[in-house]
């Protein structure tokens, strides 16, 4: 078994989508990430469902618990409205990352220690710079555990 | 909008049960992850289906990729059944880290940011040392966005 053999096709999104709409395909498609692809169609970077959380709560709530509880619940409930029309590419942190990125080619074993390595439950295929589809964590424990 | 009111209930596992039962939930479930109770009844940990990966996936392959690439096709399909009756109790790393667990109290802003912050998508909502349920970043998302 290789990673073509477990593929699903992907959506994705641009550099510029709005931060919301990452927020949107996650929830309402039940990703557990999303694709996001550069100026030159390769993936530019996978996000996990917490990266993308990551994009919309605010940084100092995320350092220090403390102050997220201290923001009143009216106040709370808005936080993501308040992405208002921010893009991924501004919202992205400036720290390169390990992606989550393997060929067609890489056996269940390469994309399951790809996954725990960058705890990422989504791995992107690509081959020759273009974007096949993705393997999820779901999809590889699947078909890989004895029935 | 609080933690209480995005309950679930969430599959649980004690520490005794095999590492291949949690993978298992995860892949027929569609979680995004498993609770793990202590010998106290008490949440012990959380895992995310990542960590998940890490207890099944051979330590060599996740430090070096490079390692996972020279396993054969036929012995990488094989890499979950390697687990045989290996327990949680015994998979876990011994290293302590933050865990995702928030009492019925917390806004969705202090879910959100205990998501980001310890890359869990899935938070355990505990009163008095019980498990009430869990609060998953899909259900997260699903209620705050607005439609």
């Amino acid at each position: 078994m290789r990673a073509r053999d477990l593929l699903a096709p992907f959506p994705i999104l641009g550099l510029d989508a709005p931060v919301a709409d990452a927020a949107r395909l996650l929830a309402r498609q039940a990703l557990p990430g999303v694709i996001v692809l550069g100026d030159d169609g390769a993936p530019f970077t996978i996000l996990p469902g917490t990266e993308v959380l990551r994009l919309a709560v605010p940084g100092y709530c995320q350092d220090d618990p403390a102050l997220a509880r201290v923001v009143d619940e009216a106040h709370a409930d808005l936080f993501l409205r308040d992405l208002d029309g921010r893009t991924v590419r501004e919202a992205l942190p400036h720290r390169p990352r390990e992606l989550p990125i393997a060929d067609p080619g890489a056996t269940v074993l390469e994309v399951a220690a790809l996954m725990a390595r960058t705890r990422s439950p989504l791995v992107a295929i690509v081959e020759d710079g273009r974007l096949l589809g993705a393997v999820t964590l779901q999809a590889l424990l699947d078909r890989m555990l004895p029935a």
